[in-house]
Order: C-alpha cells, then sequence, then structure tokens
C-alpha cells in the first residue's frame, strides 16, 4: 500500500512538540509484548513478525496508539543485518533485513495515520559492536538501517538500547546524517555504560554527537530509570548543554538488579511474572518523570497499552485531554462504583489502590533475587569485559570449564 | 460476511473428539485481555468489542487458534440483555444485545475456520437471577443468546461462570433443547456453590440437566480449581454418572482466597499482577490436570496466548503435535541456548525453570492478603446470602450503616 | 537443702484454682531457651543441667516466676532413663536419671517458694513406645520418674509430650496411681495423633484415663494449638465429660507445618529465628485462649520470660493483678512515650502494635516453607508409621537407599 | 565482696592480645537481653538492674563467659547521671548512679574472675550532650562514671553508642586521663555521623584522641556495621593511623535502615523478632569480620550468648579453641546426627545450614519496612538536626502541630 506520511503535512514534528512544553508520550515494549502472543521469540528477540504476521503488529500498534502513544516506533529492534543474520536459524524462511524494515516502517506509518502519532525508525546496539568489529563497520551496519527508514520517511530517528555510550555515539552520528531529528538512549542504570562511563557523562556525548533527546530504555525499573536519567540531567546542566529528556524503563519491579539490569536476574526471561507492575505504579512513575523535567515518557519490554494509557491519564490534566481508550477506564478504579459487593465497590478510589500492597499469592518465593553471573570464574568475567571472549566458540568453552 | 461451518463438513465435534480420548484445548479469558489491552471496561465487563472493535476481538482469538486452541469461544460472556441493559452507561452508543452476540460468532467462526477449531457459544449467570427473578425470566435470558448461538450454527454450548448450581441448570435445561452438546462450568472452589452446594453434587446435578461435560471456570487458581473438579469427579463417580472433565482456572495464584474466589481479594481486578502465573506454572497444571483424567483444559481470567500455548506444549507428547506459536518458542526456555552471556545460557534448561521461586521484586508487599468483606456486619452478609438485600440501593444503606 | 511445699500449707492446689475458675499461667519450655543459653544440646534435648548448671535452671525459673507463672514445671523433659542412657553420650560424666530428677524437684521448689507458684512434676514420651516395648516396660519407665516426684512432694503432675494417645493414657493411669492431679497435653495438631485418633477423642480417652485437665503442648503455634484444643473441647462436651482445659503452645509461626509440627520444618531447631512470636502475638494468644474457655494458659518452646509476661498482661483486668515483672514494661508499649524522637513516641499505643506487620528484613527468604519428609520414599514412610522401622540401624539403612 | 583483678595479676591486658594477634570475643548486648528477661524497661534502657536483680545481670555474664566472651563489659549503659536522673520514674525507689555503677563493675568482675576473661568499663552518650551543655558539662558526666571504673579498676575502658563524633572525641579524652587502654565504637553507619562526618574521618579523629581500639556498635546489622569498619579502616590507612578494629553490630537483619539506624524501624523495639539473626548469620558475620582485619568480633542488641558462641566456633581454628558452652553444641548442626526422622538427621550438614533460607512463616508481613520519620514535617526535622528542639516540651508542640 501506499503510504502517506500525514505528519510531514500538517503534524508538528517531535521537536517542535517539546520545544513548545508539549509532554509526548512513547509506546511500549514489542518483543515482550509480540512475545506473549506467540509472535517473536525469546533470546534472539527479532522482529520478523513484520513480514511473517503484520496483522499482529499492527494490532499491537493499534492498541498504543488507542491508549495514548504520540509516537509509534518501527518494529525494528534487533532488525541490523547482522543481527539477523546470526539468529537467522531461527526464522522460518529467510527474510531479507531490508523486507523486515520496510515492513515496519509500513506498518507503524499505516496505523500512525489513524491517528495524531509520529513514526519513530529506531537501531540499537549490534553484534558487530560486541565482537569488536571497528567504527566503520558498525556504522555501515547502521546506515544500511538509515537507508530504509528515509525511503520510508520516518519522522524522526531513535538510537536506543545501548549498553556502550562509544557505540551510541556512532549510531548517533550515523543518523544525524539525516537532517532528521535524533533521540538517544541507552539501557543502563546509575552505575552507567559497561566500560564504566558515568551516565551524566554518558548525556554529554550524546548530545555533543547530535541526539537532540537523550534518556534511558529497558534494563531497570521506573525508579531506577528515573534516578539514571537525573544523573544525565545534571551531567548535561554541568556541561552547560541543552537537551529533551526522555525515559522508556521497564515495566518490572527490579529493585535488586546489578549494573547490567534484568537480564542477569534470575527470572528473566520466562519468570519475570510476579514483578510487571500495577497502572497505578506507572502512573506514580509517569507523575515522578514529569516533575523530573521529563517530556518524552513512554515504556520498554513488559508495558502493555493499559501501562501507556496510564501514563496518559495520570498526565491528563496537564495535556487537557484523555486518549481514546479510556473511554474503557475509570479513573482510579471507579468503574467498580457500580459493583454489586459493597466491598468492591469501596475500591473505586484513589486512596485504596494508591496505597494497596499487592501480595503475590506466592508464599514459598522470596521478594528478591540475587543477580546471576556469579557462577562464572572472575577470569572469565574479565575476559568478556575485555571482549576478548566474545565469539560463541570461546565462551562456551571458558563456561564449560566452570563448575556451574 | 457470510462464515461456513468448516467443522460440521469434516472436521470432529467435541464429544466425538473427547470419546476417542482426545485431549482438548480450550482458549483464555477474554474481559481480561482485553481490559489491558484497551478494550473492555472492568467492572461491567461488557463484550460490546465484537461490534466497536472486532479487530481487536479477532487478533485475540487469532492468537489462542495459533497458540494451540481448540476451541474459540465466542466472546459473549455477560451478553445477557439484562446485563448489558444494566451496564448501558458504560457503552459509548447504546448496542443491541443481538448485535453484540452475532458479531462474536461470526469473529469466532471467521478465525476458526483459519485453522482447525471448534465454534462454543456461550452464556454466563445474569443480573436477573441475582435479583431473584423468576426461573421462566432467567431462562427466557439465556434463550434469546442462544437464538443467535442456533442462527449463526455453533458447534457446540457452554454454559460458564455459575456461582450457583440452581442458575446453571437452567441454563443447561435451555442450551440442551437445542440439541447441541453442553458443557457447563461453574466458579466455584471446593467449598462449592454459594448456596452450600458441594462441588460433587454441583456435577451431578448439572449432568442428570443435560451436560456432557462439566468443570469448574474462573475466580480461583490452577491448583484451587484441580481440587475442585476433583471433588466433582468423586461426586459423579459416587452417583455412578458419566461425563467429560473441564477446567479452565485463573491464571493468578490464589491461596489466600476466601469461598467467593478472588473477587474479594484486595487486589482484584488492578493490582493482580504479581500473582500472574508464569508458562511453567501452566505447564505443571496442564500435566496435573491430565493426571487427573481431565480431558477439556482451558483457562479463564489472565491466561494469555503464552498460556494456553503452554497446555499444548506440556501435552505435546500426549497429542503428538506441537502449536503453531511454538515456532516462536523453545520448549523449557531452549530458545536462550544462543545467549551471550553463559548465565543466561544455563537457563535452557527443564530443570532450571521447574524448580525456580520468581521473585517479586517487592520488597514491601507481603505475600498473602486477607480477603475483603469483613467490613461488612454479620448482619449484613447474611442479608446479601439470602438474597434480600441485592438491590443496588438496600445494599448501599446496609453498606453505608457501617463504619469501613 | 532441705525444701519445705509452702503451697501444701497455705496455698491452693492446681484443682481448686481451676475449679474456683481462676486463670492459672504455666511456664515457657527450657529446652529451647536453655539451648540458647548454652546449657542444653539441640538433638538430645535432655535435662542433665540441673545437676550440671542448676543456678541456670534456677536463673530461668525465676524468670518465669517473675513473669506471671503459677507453676513450674520440673526440668525434667525427656529424663526417662532410657532417654537420658540413649543419648549418655552427651553428657560428659554420666549423671543418673534420679539425680537429674531429684535436682530438678528441689531446683523448681526452691524458687517456687519465693512465689505463689505450684510445682508440677513432668513426664513426656518414652523412646521405650516408639521402639516398640511393651506397655509394662513403658509404665515402668513413667514409675520411676514418679517415684521422685512422690518423694520431692510435687504439687500435681503433668503427662506432656506425647504424639500417641495411647502412650499418653498409659502415662496418665501410672501418675493417677499417686493420688495427686494429672494434667495431660499432647504434641498434636488438628489432623489428631500419630495413629490417625483425631483430638477430640483423644481428649476423651485421657480424662476417661484419669486426667482432670487435658490439652495441647508443643509442636504448632499458638493458633493452630488453639484450633486443636477446640476440636478436643467438642470432644468432650460430646461425650458428656468435663475436664479443665490446657494449652502450651510453641512461640513459633508455623502455618506452613504439616501433621507432624515444627521438626519437619526445614529450619528446626537452628533458623526458627524469623518465626519467633512478638509479645503482641502472645497477648492476642491469650485473650483468644480465655474466650475459648482455656483456663490453664502457658507456652513450650520458643516461650521467653516476655511472652508469659504478655500472657499475665493480657489477663490482668480478668486476674486483678500485674506480675512483678511488669514493673519493667509499659502496657502496650507505653515506656516509649517519654522517647526523645516524635515517631518513636507515636509508638506508645495499643492500635500501633496491635496493627503492626512486622518485617523480616530477609528479602532473599521466602514467608512459608514446605515440610520435609518427602524425600524419604512413601515405603519408608509407612514402615516407619508402622513403627517396623525405629531402631535406629533399619532407618540408617532405609535411608541411605534413598537418594536424598 | 572484695575483688580481686586476676587480670591484672598473670592474664594479658587487651591490647597485648590485640597486638600479638589473637582474636579477641566480645559480649552481647545487656539492655535487650535483660528486657526479655523481665529486669530491664524498653525506652529508658537504664541497668538499674545490677542493684535490683544482681543474680539476672550475673547469670548473663556468666552465660556470655561460657560462651567464649573474651571481655566482660560492666553493665553501665546509659548509666550517667543526667540520664539515671532523667529517667528516675522509671526506678522505683531512688538508686545512686553511683551505687548501679559500683554494682556493674562488682558482678562483671566476680565473674570475670571465674574464667579468663577482662572487664571493660563503659559509658556512651548523655542526654547533656544532646541538649547542647557544653563540653566541661559533658565531660564532667563522663568523669564521674570513671571514677568509679578506676575506684574498681576495670581493665580498660570503652567509650561506646555515639551518634555524634564530637561527643566521643570528649568521652576518649576524658577516659584517656586514666591511663588505661581506651577502645570507642560509635552507633554509625556508612553515612556517617548525625552531623555528616564521615566514618573514616570519624575513625581518625578518635585515635588521634587516644583510642586504640576503633570500631562501630549496635545500630546497624553484621553486613552494615561491616560496611562502615571498613571505611573507618581506610580512613585510618589514608590518614597513615594504626589503630585496632572492633565490630559489635545488632543481631537484627536491617537492610532497610535509614541512617539512623533501627530505632526508626517501625518494629523497633517490640517488633523486631522476625529480624533476629541464626547463629549461621553470625558465623558468615565473625568469617567476614575476621578477614577484614577486625579482632576485636562481639555483639550489641539482640545477641544471645549462642550468638557469641557463634563467632567463638566460626574462629575456633584460628583461635586454636572451642568455648565451654560448645559442650552443648554440635559443630553446623552435628548434633541432629543421631534424630530418629531420616530427614532431620539430613540436616546435620553444614551445607544445609549454611544456604537454608529460613521462612518467617509470616504471610501476612513483608520482608522490608520503610523507617519513620518521615511524618514529622521537615522543618521539625531539621530543628531537631539542628539541636534547637531537643528538649523534650518543644518537640511535643513541633509534633503535636503535624498530623501523624
Amino acid at each position: 500500500p501506499v503510504t502517506v506520511n500525514l505528519s510531514s503535512c500538517f503534524l508538528q514534528g517531535i521537536l517542535e512538540r517539546l520545544d513548545a512544553g508539549e509532554i509526548v508520550i512513547g509506546d511500549g515494549g514489542f518483543v515482550f509484548a509480540l512475545e506473549k502472543r506467540g509472535y517473536v521469540k525469546a533470546g534472539p528477540w527479532t522482529p520478523e513478525a513484520t513480514v511473517e504476521h503484520p496483522e499482529a503488529v499492527r494490532q499491537l500498534h493499534r492498541e498504543f496508539l488507542r491508549a495514548g502513544s504520540n509516537v509509534l516506533q518501527t518494529f525494528t529492534f534487533y532488525a541490523s543485518e547482522d543481527k539477523l543474520e546470526n539468529r537467522g536459524n531461527y526464522v522460518a524462511e529467510k527474510i531479507s533485513c531490508q523486507k523486515v524494515n520496510e515492513a515496519a516502517c509500513d506498518i507503524a506509518r499505516e496505523v500512525a495515520n489513524e491517528g495524531d502519532a509520529l513514526v519513530a525508525g529506531g537501531v540499537s546496539q549490534t553484534p558487530s559492536y560486541l565482537s569488536c568489529k571497528d567504527k566503520t563497520e558498525v556504522k555501515a551496519a547502521f546506515r544500511k538501517q538509515l537507508d530504509v527508514f528515509m525511503k520510508k520517511n520516518v519522522d524522526f530517528l531513535i538510537a536506543e538500547y545501548f549498553e556502550h555510550v562509544e557505540e551510541a555515539v556512532w549510531a548517533v552520528e550515523v543518523l544525524k546524517e539525516s537532517g532528521k531529528p535524533v533521540a538517544a538512549t541507552m539501557c543502563i542504570g546509575p552505575e552507567g555504560d559497561m566500560h564504566g562511563v558515568p551516565p551524566g557523562q554518558c548525556a554529554v556525548q550524546l548530545v555533543k554527537a547530535g541526539a537532540s533527546i537523550v534518556g534511558v530504555n529497558c534494563h531497570f525499573d521506573p525508579d531506577t530509570s528515573l534516578e539514571t536519567v537525573k544523573l544525565m540531567k545534571e551531567g548535561l546542566q554541568g556541561a552547560k548543554l541543552k537537551a529533551h529528556l526522555m525515559s522508556q524503563p521497564l515495566a518490572f519491579h527490579t529493585p535488586d538488579c546489578g549494573k547490567q539490569g534484568f537480564i542477569d536476574l534470575p527470572e528473566f526471561p520466562f519468570g519475570l511474572e510476579p514483578r510487571i507492575v500495577t497502572r497505578w505504579d506507572i502512573q506514580k512513575y509517569a507523575r515522578k518523570a514529569y516533575e523530573l523535567g521529563i517530556r518524552y515518557i513512554g515504556g520498554c519490554c513488559g508495558f502493555e497499552p493499559y501501562h501507556v494509557r496510564a501514563i496518559a491519564e495520570e498526565l491528563a490534566p496537564e495535556r487537557g485531554l484523555l486518549p481514546e481508550a479510556s473511554e474503557k477506564h475509570g479513573s482510579w478504579g471507579d468503574s467498580l462504583s457500580m459493583h454489586t459487593k459493597p466491598w468492591v465497590r469501596a475500591r473505586a478510589r484513589k486512596e485504596y489502590w494508591e496505597n494497596l500492597k499487592p501480595a503475590s499469592g506466592r508464599p514459598y518465593c522470596p521478594s528478591m533475587s540475587k543477580p546471576d553471573g556469579w557462577g562464572v570464574t572472575k577470569g572469565a568475567r574479565e575476559l568478556m569485559q575485555q571482549k576478548e571472549a566474545t565469539s560463541e566458540q570461546q565462551l562456551k568453552e571458558l563456561f564449560q570449564k566452570q563448575k556451574f
């Protein structure tokens, strides 16, 4: 289908909106949501569903739009050529990287046109960088995806899910070649990137490289993520740099994460259910993010449409509007006010949900976990950190030497 | 669109399948899944989305089909005329009961024809019964829905979500008029129905009324539900009656429920996240259900497509096939076997997930809750049990007299 | 030292007190308290400290007396000859059974005379019974201890800590030969004794054998124990028998116990700390026990002097007096009312402590455990229940055959 | 009684022992232990029991000695004149400060002479300092206690439980006047003292004032306390100062404490039971303390004799001896090796207890608490920190203005 970019005709772009002080609501994480719906494989986490099952991707975009998202990100996570090839064995029939990226753009635009949303093309960290390929090679991978985004004329670009600021800077540099606005978010916590660069310094480097919007996504829960963005904000202030702030955290509670985030938690990725945040947790997050000066507020893995709606509902007074999906949701539980049981009706109030400490119904489970990674000898971990051991084979051998 | 019932041409019906010893996999709960997606309102829980947003309903059916469901239930929960009218204020423009039910049938059939699934038309408990209307009136409500199911030629019928066996029996009697097979499930726990009829006796009454399949759905977690079905099985054996067994529990852990199930838990319905069961919990449930002799195994509120897939994967050896959605899922986490981190790769095995006790990441929350309802005086509760106080007004007054 | 029994001169005996409707407060568990103080060995749990360290035993008696105990039990738990011999290897130099029992009587009497307390001589279950010795032999063991109690002229007798009502009845029969009042408590829960005799029936048999006071001690927490005594009470009512009721539960929370009580919990006996009940838990227990009609209210393992004081304080209105130790304790925390921090002062009120849900500070620990014993094959467990495998050697062999 | 200081004749002093590389084991907290036994009042926490109930104090000393303590601290906590007067209303008949301190010395010496222990006289923070009295006045209070310690010829002196390093330095200066060795411990965490002086700097100031041994006591759990001592050690190294290190933490888990320690936890002081550490926790603490270079290892509030024994047992290989109380304790649970139940016998091994995560049996309680103090307005808190509001009356008024 021929897709027309309505936003380029009469809607304002991302920077116009943010510069005007508007709140921009992001969307939620596609790989986790579609994994539960049966279209994405955990482990590879690649987005071939854009070609294999476009109707499923389209429906999820629609739900986020309806929930209040102002930006629809193309479902191009891990869609760099090196990644898709790496994981080729998981895809039934070989689908080209270009096809996946193009389909992602078409679907996002189709749904964006059903409302008032922008389309953002996204790139994320590459296997090439992790296996120590050089700057030229890594940049080439980003440029391939960018070619598609330009052809499909996305509204702006996001470099997201980077663990190393060095690679993120390379991504921003490539994306800036397009002339379109660039946002950049790293999947780091308050301790900084994997080479030890603190969040404030990461932000400074990203803005200097050309990012107009900086922040974090994934790997940590809302509270921890806001802490990290706060450090970024302070870093920018210290360097007298200006940029918009952005946060797209997990919808999982992760107070027990180590530096590398939720991937090291023993529950990742198939036992995270008890950590899922409630809509009320999200309302608190949205308020706190807003008070911190963040104006691009969205989510990542674990965010379902109702979580995005919770952002939109919390900030409805500031934004002056409710999302469409609120027609099926009462504020702070007031849709319970007609329940036949008086004690359920008594839950139709803000104080109730705001103060509830939800039980897990799991009396044999602890409340906190210890992150993994300690079974591996210090030597092996150091090697990995030096990136001398990132070939699958090397790691496998190292690992097999350990008694796990 | 003209819908053709493929199953009536060459597929076997529900009883042929069960009589032949096949395992039949049900689907999951629509109201909870669509509430999170933004199409159903918590509180009324009515299915007007079949008319308002058929694409959303269609997509959910497709996901369950792909996950392995052999039965697609029409999304007609709480779609009796009295209920829809009651809750009319929640529906933007007045949509007729008939339209909702017809659309539900059409969508279910359309998706069922994409695979090998049967369509089941469903009725559930009515406000009329709860407000003490007589048998004639209640039966008339069921008959109205049945008319649509007959016109749309569903494959079989389910009377589900009944708290009182008396009303369930009335429903079965009406549905049996159609000549189609009838399944009947109650939303009760081991303590029996709201009038104190024990599960075994409920099962006996339902089979005597004409149900070929009996069991439970909703209100309790898998473990508790299986306990209840076990009591039903023993009741039928004691009465020397034969019927197929069925279970469609919650996908929430509810060890702390009282007699009336999860509705009385303080977390219902907006704080249940930490209770969501994992796919591994479901595999245990499926195995246990199978060992108990249950052959119609599905889910209710909280069940997402990946939970249904977990039933299908656990019983794949017995059924000789995997569902389509398993192309995006490795058995017991084996899609992690190529992860770059050795300690994540170490999670690619059955023992790991089978034994994991997932943490909630919520150290300020308890593991168990006390069910609500105690704020109401004993007198009020007794009145309610006698159904003398079920008018909204009466209850409201009673409730207001209590200090809550 | 020559000990004079003051109570026989001018104090009322146990039955006079109970018959008059008085509340009698028991003491706490000696083996656990003295294990923590360094005088009793966990495992054997024998009372040779009466000879080895009389000052430690004396001090503990004094603390209980000061906390409000009306009865001081001789520290003769597991002091039957067969038991002491069995465990002889734990005792530095061989101390005769008689010496241990005599010293226990002397110390208890010495302290009892410092106040208004009765001395009760106690016998408990024997290895002889567990290894299937006959009635004559088992009774002979009790008689040996009784000889000492008669010589030392205790005020009354308690048969306590019996898992089998059969052995408890034999004990009561022997103790009744003395002419003194006899109390009998079993260490069972609501499921009854180890041969499956329900609590109500146990109570009936004990009263018929001559016990004037019946109830439970040890193995379960206060709530569970009161449930058991309630069943005993109902059993007696059904049989139209009269007896006084008694409860001496654990001071540990054990909602997760199986039939055999806290010994099977994985935390027994060296990891029970997080289960220790607070003084406020005990006040609730004392009130509930009183309301149930129990008039002999004390404790067992885990009970420290401050727990006994909590019983005395809760029932001070009914008894018309506070224990001596209350001079160092404000009612419901009111000794905090002068604290320098306002938020600590705010804890000086009943509502605060009554409603506090204390955190464990252990976020890596679950709230419930699964009792042990399942690692042993069903065959081995059956054998043990049949008591055909109780010789150490047999059990060891059986156990070694299992992979644990 | 005339008490002779055996240690001054032929035993080595504290510094000789530490300088020789010996491990010195401290004792446990008296106020908490004696509160549970009925001799100390929570709130005032004063030690008048030395006069009122010397037998109870003597017995506790004996239990610590038997458990392995090499130092018996005189029970003179909060025994400064201003404190005892402040709390005079709690003491039945007026007992002079001097009498309390003298009795404490006599009892400690009497028991120390039964074994190989030193007697340490202790002073702690004063109300005078907290209510802004000047240096002269505060020092005078310490000097009064010191006079008694000199008269009774204690072996060395401890300034402990100081929240402000300024006051601790004053105490050390006074104690140094005696010529005896001085140890100084503060009740602070890693965040430093109440005026914001970091632990490293506190240590430096204390050593410069004359302390030969520095460290922490009370307010935080073993792990947190060791973190603080580590910071002290680093501070001393940075300043090129030498001193012995000492730790006497709580026997409660307090991962959720704020800066002011366990007093702000909502469970303080009457709901701390679920936080009590096990003997195995203590063995880990002792090992970790030793590895950190700490050689004076003891405990504070919550430490019972069996906790001290656990220190002595863990470090038995290094010390070459077991304490007397180990005759009633098997290493790592091996006293269970003869238990009649095979699954209990299976607990008689180190791996079992080392890895056990004990359940609390409290499924309605969370695992973590939020410290109190937030109910008080920021203004009030600031005032208090400025010590302008420490008069009881002022605080009361400020507090009453808040809605709590």
